[in-house]
C-alpha cells in the first residue's frame, strides 16, 4: 500500500513538472530512442544520425517500398515526419495540414488538422510554401503556421490547444521554420528577410502559448537581448554592438530573419541558430556591417540572453543567409576533441566553432569554387572579400557577373548529418553561381524590399548544380564528393549501418557509402526530393522515410507554376530541366527490406 | 535495284494507306503484343487480359514497387497509361496533363502537355474532373479534354497536330472518356447526362480531325442512325423508334451519354457501347421509355449504322446508366460457345447477349442485394420492377427509400477483366443502396438538370460498400465475392499468371487468386485507387502499373472538397469515412519482380 502510495505520489510530482523541465527530460530521453523520430532535427545535437542498424550497407540494396501517402498538397515538401510512440506525424507545405497516421494499424489517419488561413500569405513567402516540421512535447504537436501562427495541437486527438501569433503576414511574417521544444517551452522564428522584417527568435511556454521572451536579431541590447558578458570570439561584444552597426533606424526593417534550424546542448544549456541576410540585397542601401544578421547566436533557452555571437558575412553582398543548422559534435580538431560547432553557410565556408565560447576553430571553403572571399581571417573572423565579385564595390545598376555561390548558397536549408562512428559529416550542397544585379528599392510594408536583380547557373565548366560531400571539420576537407545534376536540396541522414541517405532533386532516395560516397541504393520517388531522409523502427523492422514534392527556392519555377523569365523563372534557369524529370506532389516514401 | 524500288513502293503505298484500314491493323497487332498496352481498355475486347506471366500466382507475395511517378495533379485519377514501345504516356484528370516517360531512360518525361481549358468547365463535371484515357494510332496520342476538345498530338514530341471540337462546356458537354481507334477513324463519346445534353458517339478522321459520323443516343433515324435493318433482340425496331419513346422535344434534352468504355470485334466489324441515363433524374418529367438512353449500341465503325440495340432499363427512375463496359468474350452458354458480349450494368444487372445479334442469353443479378426489379424478362428484355422502389410510382417529392442498387450502381465505370484461361469475368462492384427524392426541374442550357436529391449507404445489415467478385457470365453466378470496405472503384487486370489485380478506394494494390479470391498480395500506394491495373514488359521485365488518386464519383466528397451535407456531401456520406484512410493525390505507381 505504501509503495502504491509512493508511486501515486511520484506520478503526481512528474504531473506537476510535466510543462517545466520535464518536458526537455522526456524529449531529450525520448531521442535517445532510435525506433523514435522526436524533433524534426532527429536530436538536439542536429546530428540526423540514428543508431538503428538493421539496415546496412550489405543490405541496403535490398531496400523496396513498404507503404506510401499522399499529402494531397502539391507544393514543395520541406522537413519530413516525427515518430512518437505508434504514431507518425505528417506536415505540408501551405495550407499546412497535420495527419497523424497509426503506425500499428496499417498508417491509418488518426486525425488531420488544417488551419484556417488567408491564402494572401502565399505570395507573401518568398521561395515557396515550404514548412520544415512539427515539434513535439508534453502530449502537445507543435506546428508553425505559414501566417507565422504557433499553434499547439493535442497529439491525440488534434484539437488546437492554444494559438500564439507569433507575426503579422501583412507585414510580411511568415512562418516556414519547424519550431524546437527546450524544456518548458517551444522556440520559433521567423521569415520576412525579403520584406524588411525585423527578424527574430521567440519562445513560448509550451503550457500556454505566452510569450516568454522575443529577441531579434538587430535593434537595441534590451531587444536583441545582449548584456555585457556577450562575446563574440571571445570578446565582449560591448554597448549597442548592433545599433551601432545600422544607419539610422534601417535596423527596424533590417532582415536577419531565422527560419533555419535550432539546436541545443542540454550540458551546455545553450540553444544554437542562425540569422539570415540584412535587408534589402542592395548592400549600398544599408551602411555598416548590419549586425547581427547573417549571425550565429548561442542563447540561454530560459530568457533568450546571448552568450555569445559570431557574424560570419558581415554587410552582406550576395543574400547569404547564415541560418543553416548548427551541428553539434564533439570531434578532434587540431589534435584534440573539442565541444564543437559546425556550420556549413549559404556563403561557401564551413565553419567549426567551440560551441562554449563561440571561438572559430576552422573555416574552409565546401566547393572549392567559392570565390567571393579567398579565405576567413581566422583572428577577426572576418571574410576577405574579393573586388571583382562585391556587389557594394560595383555599386548600384551593376550587374556583377560570375559570383559563386549564387544566392542560395552552396547550401541551403538543407541539413547535412554527422556520423560520430566516422566523426564525419555528409553535406548535400549546391554548386552553383550567379549575377547580381542591385537596385534602390524603397521599403513599404507588406511588400517586396528585395532590391536585387540575379541569374543563376552552374560554375563554368560544370554541368552539375551540386554535390553530395563528406567533409572532415576538424581539418576544414572535401573527404569525397558524389556530382549530382541538379542541387541535392534534401537533408541528409547518417545511420549506425554505415549507411548514409539523401534525396535528389530529380526525385531520387540515395544510399550511399560514408567511406568512399560509392552509391549503395536509389529509388525513384513520386516527386523530386527537398525534404529529409529519417529512419525509425517499428514491430522489430526498420523503416527509411522521406517526403518527396519538388519546389522549394530551386524548384520554385514548377511549385509556382513559374512560365516565363520575367516572371522570376530567369532567377532559377538554371533549374528548368528539373521539369524533364519530376512533378510536382507531395508523397511519403516509407522504405524496408524485405521480410 | 528492282527490290528497291518495289519496296519503295509498298512503302508509298503503306504511307498512302495510314490512316485508313492501316492504323487498324496496325493497332490490332500491337494489341496482341503483351509487352505494350496501346489502348485504354488493353485489348478491342476489352478483356483487361495479359498473356503475361513471369509475376505469378506463386510470386506476386514478392512484388515490390519498381519505381514512381506523381502527375502534379490532384483530383480523381480514373484510367491507365499506354505502353507503346519504349515510351509510357500518362494522363491526368483536368487539367488533362500528358506525360510520355522514356521507359529505357529511367522513365524521364520525353514530353509533356498541357492543354489551355477555361477552368469554368470544372463545375460543369458532374462527377469529378476525371478522364478515362489515351488512344493511341498512326504515330498520334489521342485526348478527349474535359472542355470536350479531342486532340490529336504527335506521338514523338507531343505537339499539336489537329483539334476537332466534339461538344460544348457552356451547354454542359464535357469530356471524360477514353476514344478508341478503330480503322481510320478515333471515336469518342461525351458526358453531360446532368445538364440535359442530346448526347452522341462521334468519329473523327484520325489522319485530319475530320467528323465521319455522329450517332447520337436519341432522336430522329438520321440522327441516331438507325435504318430498317436496326434491331433489338431480334426483331427491327422501325421508324422513329427513339422519338415514339419521348413526350414532344424532349429528346432534344434527353442525355443517353456515352462517357464509357468501346469496345470492337474486327472479325464482325462491330463497335459497342452503352449510354447513359435520361435527363432529368426525374422520371415523372419524361414519360416513355426513353429511347435509346440506357441501352447497348452494336455500331458499323466506317458509317455509325447501329446493327442491333437493346435497352436495359427503359423510362430509368434511378440514375442507372448504361455506360458501362462491354467485354468481348467467346465464352459457353447452355453448353455452346457464343460469340458474347458481356456488361455489368449499373442496375445491378450482368447481361450475355449474342454479339453478333443483340440476342439476350442471360440477366442475372451479381449482387444478391439488388432489389429495384426482381428479374428480367428474357423475352422482352424488360426488367420486372418492385412498386416499392419505383421513384416514378412514388412520384415527385416522395423520398423512396432502400433502393439496391444506388444511383452509382452494383458497378460503375471501373472496369472488369475477363480470363479466357478461366472463362471467368473478374468485377470491381459497388455495394450501396439509397433514398431517392426526384422533384421538378426546368431546363436552363448549361445549368444543372438534375431533379432529384439522393443519400448512400450501405445495404441493411452490411458494412462493405463493394465486393470483388468472380462471375461466370454463362450461368449468371458470383463464383466467389471478397468484401470490400469501400467500393473496388479501380478496374481490373487478369493476367495467364493466374493472378488478378484490382485496387480499392483506401489506396491498396491487391492480387488475389483467381480460382478463391485468396488475396496473395497488397499494397498501400499513395492514394485512393480508381485507376485501372494494367501490365507491360520492359527489358525482358514484366511491370504492373496503376494511377492512384482518389476521386471519382464516390470520392467527390474529397476531390471537389466537400465539407457539409448541404454542398451534396451527403448524398456520398458512405464515403466520408475514406478520409481516414488516403487524401488526394495523383501518382503512377510501377511494381515488378526483385531482381
Amino acid at each position: 500500500m505504501r509503495k502504491v502510495l509512493l508511486a501515486t505520489g511520484l506520478g503526481a510530482m512528474a504531473a506537476m513538472a510535466a510543462g517545466s523541465a520535464a518536458a526537455n527530460d522526456e524529449l531529450n530521453r525520448m531521442s535517445q530512442n532510435p525506433a523514435e523520430w522526436v524533433m524534426a532535427t532527429g536530436d538536439y545535437a542536429n546530428q540526423r544520425y540514428s543508431k538503428l542498424k538493421q539496415i546496412n550497407a550489405s543490405n541496403v540494396g535490398k531496400l523496396q517500398v513498404a507503404w506510401t501517402f499522399s499529402t494531397g498538397v502539391l507544393r514543395g515538401h520541406e522537413g519530413g515526419p516525427l515518430i512518437i510512440g505508434n504514431v507518425m506525424y505528417v506536415h505540408t507545405p501551405f495550407p499546412n495540414k497535420v495527419y497523424a497516421l497509426d503506425l500499428a494499424n496499417e498508417n491509418k489517419i488518426i486525425w488531420s488538422y488544417e488551419p484556417k488561413q488567408d491564402p494572401n500569405v502565399i505570395p507573401v513567402m518568398c521561395c515557396d510554401t515550404v514548412n520544415r516540421g512539427l515539434a513535439y512535447a508534453d502530449g502537445k504537436i507543435f506546428l508553425h503556421q505559414a501566417d507565422d501562427k504557433l499553434v499547439a495541437l493535442n497529439a491525440k486527438n488534434g484539437n488546437l490547444e492554444w494559438t500564439a501569433v507569433n507575426g503579422d503576414p501583412s507585414k510580411g511574417q511568415t512562418g516556414t521554420s519547424a519550431p524546437m521544444v527546450v524544456k518548458d517551452k517551444v522556440l520559433v522564428g521567423t521569415s520576412g528577410g525579403e520584406f524588411g522584417v525585423q527578424c527574430s527568435m521567440t519562445a513560448y511556454n509550451i503550457k500556454d502559448g505566452k510569450q516568454a521572451w522575443k529577441a531579434y536579431s538587430e535593434g537595441p541590447d534590451d531587444q536583441i537581448l545582449f548584456n555585457e558578458a556577450t562575446t563574440s570570439l571571445g570578446k565582449p561584444v560591448g554597448k549597442d554592438s548592433s545599433l551601432k552597426t545600422w544607419e539610422g533606424d534601417q535596423w527596424k526593417i533590417g532582415g536577419g530573419c531565422t527560419w533555419g534550424w535550432l539546436a541545443y546542448d542540454p550540458s551546455l544549456d545553450l540553444v544554437y541558430y542562425g540569422s539570415g541576410n540584412p535587408s534589402t540585397w542592395n548592400p549600398k542601401q544599408r551602411p555598416g556591417d548590419n549586425k547581427w544578421s547573417m549571425t550565429i547566436f548561442a542563447r540561454n533557452p530560459d530568457n533568450g540572453m546571448a552568450k555569445w555571437v559570431y557574424q560570419m558575412t558581415p554587410h552582406d553582398e550576395w543574400d547569404y543567409d547564415g541560418i543553416n543548422e548548427m551541428i553539434l559534435a564533439d570531434i578532434p580538431v587540431k589534435g584534440q576533441t573539442v565541444k564543437a560547432l559546425v556550420h556549413f553557410d549559404r556563403n561557401g565556408f564551413a565553419y567549426t566553432l567551440n560551441r562554449e565560447n563561440g571561438q572559430l576553430l576552422v573555416a574552409e571553403k565546401y566547393d572549392p569554387k567559392v570565390n567571393w572571399a579567398t579565405k576567413v581571417d581566422m583572428t577577426t573572423g572576418r571574410p576577405e572579400g574579393v573586388k571583382q565579385y562585391s556587389t557594394e564595390a560595383n555599386g548600384e545598376d551593376h550587374n556583377s557577373k560570375g559570383i559563386c555561390p549564387a544566392a542560395l548558397g552552396s547550401k541551403d536549408q538543407q541539413p547535412a548529418a554527422f556520423s560520430p562512428k566516422t566523426n564525419v559529416f555528409y553535406v548535400p550542397t549546391n554548386h552553383v553561381c550567379m549575377d547580381y544585379e542591385p537596385f534602390k528599392v524603397s521599403y513599404t510594408a507588406g511588400q517586396p524590399y528585395v532590391g536585387a536583380t540575379l541569374s543563376m547557373y552552374p560554375p563554368q565548366g560544370d554541368q552539375n548544380l551540386g554535390n553530395f560531400i563528406a567533409w572532415d571539420a576538424g581539418q576544414g576537407k572535401i573527404l569525397w564528393s558524389d556530382p549530382e545534376q541538379f542541387s541535392a536540396w534534401g537533408g541528409a541522414l547518417a545511420t549506425a549501418g554505415d549507411v548514409v541517405f539523401y534525396g535528389t532533386l530529380e526525385g531520387y532516395l540515395k544510399a550511399v557509402d560514408p567511406a568512399t560516397g560509392k552509391e549503395l541504393y536509389r529509388f525513384k520517388t513520386p516527386s523530386g526530393i527537398i525534404g529529409n531522409v529519417m529512419t525509425y523502427m517499428h514491430g522489430g523492422k526498420q523503416y527509411i522515410a522521406v517526403l518527396s514534392g519538388v519546389g522549394g527556392w530551386a524548384g520554385i519555377g514548377m511549385a509556382a507554376g513559374l512560365t516565363k523569365d520575367t516572371d522570376g523563372l530567369g532567377a532559377v534557369g538554371a533549374y528548368k530541366a528539373l521539369a524533364n524529370y519530376t512533378q510536382l506532389g507531395g508523397v511519403l516514401t516509407v522504405f524496408a527490406l524485405p521480410d
